[in-house]
């Protein structure tokens, strides 16, 4: 247990105390706080708090805490997720036809920069089989149409909980998921939109931002919800272009954007920093 | 004449020889090319330039200048401008409650930054003055109701006819201008957006960047069209957010961007930089 | 007493339940915490900690603070600084020759939007006397050459304790202020260098900058100390030029980032977020 | 011979009619100018061109070109390349430990992003050697000790001649090369640098960065002259940091950061839009 430390993420009603009451239990119980981080909505009169401490030298053995804490989340009906730095979180990987975020994730789980399992690759399309066989991971082939839509997702879905998976990323997966799946992978689910929400929502945003004519295109990492690309967003990031870029420069521009907003919104995740509220998010970074 | 040169925009159906014949009139005549843009638009078969060279040692007085152009233009069809770099262009500021940009207009103008005149400071409220005059410009109030609107901007657009304006800056005029006074100030008119458009046109975009959660705000300066928030844009920045920024705190980080994107825009304006297309610019900078 | 915050600044030794402690402090006398920032330095076992509560409804009275907060700072040998947020903080700007920065500041204290009082501007040369006088400001005109450099500068630090200056902008100012004074207002001396230090530190960064042909400039705003510019950095922006850009065009793309580089880290003193830990700074944003 | 450009990159003292004269070469031998950048440096009085035309309908065969132009270029002592689209480079890449730069090149190239066939990796470590050859690429290693150095690099040069190697990309290689190689690869030989030159030249720029405190750290693209770090910067880009990050966070920001800047630096050079002037460069974007 050398060297794990454990991350409670809250929120509630803002109330008097809760800093002190919640830093007192880890205090009492001889844990040593590495990172508090707390933020209040005013308008909203809500509380968030994210703290890290050190299971090393701390009174209770980890399968003991949420015993332990519930009586104080309960008293300010908190809600509230525990997690532990040494569990390595089970990711599938949904992508369709353009590759370049899969083959990012693939490389940074090569290069152990990805602090979580890629258990499976999902497509619609089979080209990706090769590469991602190639490197010792699951593929899966699930070509969707019209009809077999329904039945597909919940073959899907089937396979994710039989595989215990996590987290499922969606590299430019461009099926729409239902409420069924969202609603049991929710707040689990990112997505990468390679526009710079709110703008160029929906279909073929690099067209859409060439005929605009701007000066700068974005790309957009966010939780997965049922209205399309309105989902919590975890990070955002541009680049300049100018009339000389065509559609597909556009396009060449983007891919290195969305690599980069893609990785940077999973770390935010799987380092447990994120906290969902309505439908944005608290990043304590 | 020393050191004035002539810069000519053009845009004509694109052709081969185009930038043999625009550059063989100018080295006929004696002239040196300091500067030479061009672009072509694959898509819509479109020829842009922007050539500079000095008047120093040209064959031609500027006088002469368009009229020995003409028939080369004629033979290609071109819109075409001509400008020479003496010319102090006289601009006009509408501003209304929010005075940041106008402020600094007034401080670039104060320090020698602004390639241009700022004649008149027009608004439909008083507040902005005792400053404006204080800096030795006029300042002329129009206050503006439902119902003497088509008057005062009638009143308004004879007095930047009678004053010569050239260029009306919107720095945060929350007016809308109709198409009779924007057809006679086509493509010279620049208002700055306090959202990164095409996110957050219309009414208050600090608090729909707020309510939507975005980790980027940004800005836009763009030339103004019948079609609010859709003319073509001329420079856009951004600048990141977090869930810690209030409505207030987005302000006050936009208004710093707002401030140095308008200026920004008119510079490239001012320098003869900019060609209208559409609904887009072509930026050569 | 009504909205008004108290804010602790702290550093220490890291130790077991500093976060319970201090936060225990505050909610045992009834204390609100706003906010509540905390940093521990791994390699150097440092704590910091910046916490704000409300004044309204805590049991101590403002002056009694520090002496019941003495003792717990004593335990854990802190260093530490208490802020109220009514307290409107003196200051003095020093200018040389550049006004843009001197403007900007002086603009926003007229929009209401910088929480300092501007006291008093002190210069070199006469140039921006005007101005200054014009905007209600008392000018100080201080000549400096290499005989009575000294003296001169004594008697500036004189100036500035009779007239109370909590702190000291050098908005563009090219004289070196020597150990004395720099000791006396020792992390409340705000620099704004015109490069993106450590390149370029020294004289003529736009030169350097154009001559070296790098691809981003940037500016930085650093406390002084009296190794010149290698005081602890508060914030620092980049902007993009290119081969097109003269010495003369790097200037004026800098100054606009000046501006705004300049104006965010003096907020952020103002905000009192900033703690100096050797040549670098904890920045609480 | 259908959709392939020719492309010239030319500099020479400048003179008047240059713009007109190289255009005229081209118009008369019924070429199509798609792209024409120039630029006159002011200082140096110096003139760049690169200009790019459809070989198609063009009067001379490809190997007929240089011949005819040689005489333009001689009359202005040009200094001129020539190069035409459908050339596919012979690029050797070459690395040490730090693999994330070389495995983005590869995946590159594996989606077809990249304009050049990657022919061989050579490492002074065995490690990269799976992968790359799992892509079907070429790998050699060199190991080197202070010994055998010089030996080795003749053998990797003599390597790179009979691969008929046209470029060669440091993707993070630790060893410095020597006089007599980069003189044969002269503006041929690009390198990463993690950080933002001139700052933190030399070793460990993620320490460096960390210990001076800076709030914003970089990447440069370059060309490799004898003076290490000194080299033409062909392209550099940044990203923010905190007080929160430590060395190793540092290094994976920057990772994200050196992949994306040394393939737009490659990328530049491979649409040949780079021109070298003394330590500079000339881009036309």
């Amino acid at each position: 247990m050398n060297d794990v430390n454990a991350i409670l993420l809250l929120s509630c009603a803002d109330s008097k105390g809760l800093v002190a009451k919640i830093s007192d239990f880890i205090f009492r119980r001889n844990g040593n706080i590495v990172h508090a981080d707390q933020h209040t909505s005013k308008t909203d009169k809500l509380f968030f708090m994210r703290v890290e401490w050190e299971l090393k030298g701390f009174a209770l053995g980890r399968e003991e805490i949420s015993a332990a804490f519930a009586p104080l989340a309960k008293q300010f009906k908190m809600k509230w997720d525990l997690h532990f730095t040494d569990y390595t979180p089970r990711m599938a990987i949904f992508v369709s036809k353009h590759m370049h975020c899969l083959h990012d994730l693939i490389l940074r789980r090569h290069m152990d920069e990805l602090a979580a399992g890629v258990e499976a690759v999902i497509s619609n399309h089979p080209d990706a089989g090769d590469l991602v066989e190639q490197f010792g991971i699951k593929f899966f082939h699930f070509p969707v149409t019209e009809k077999n839509k329904k039945q597909q997702e919940a073959r899907e879905l089937k396979l994710l909980r039989e595989m215990n998976i996590d987290l499922v990323v969606l590299a430019r997966y461009m099926q729409i998921l239902s409420g069924k799946f969202l609603e049991y992978y929710s707040n689990r689910i990112i997505n990468i939109h390679h526009s710079f929400l709110p703008a160029f929502a929906g279909g073929n945003p690099y067209k859409q931002a060439y005929d605009r004519g701007v000066k700068i295109i974005g790309a957009t990492g966010h939780y997965v919800t049922e209205q399309l690309d309105e989902g919590p967003i975890i990070a955002q990031d541009v680049i300049k272009i100018s009339h000389r870029d065509t559609v597909a420069d556009i396009q060449t521009k983007s891919k290195d954007l969305e690599r980069v907003v893609l990785a940077r919104a999973l770390r935010l995740h799987l380092e447990n920093k994120i906290l969902v509220y309505g439908s944005k998010t608290i990043v304590f970074e």
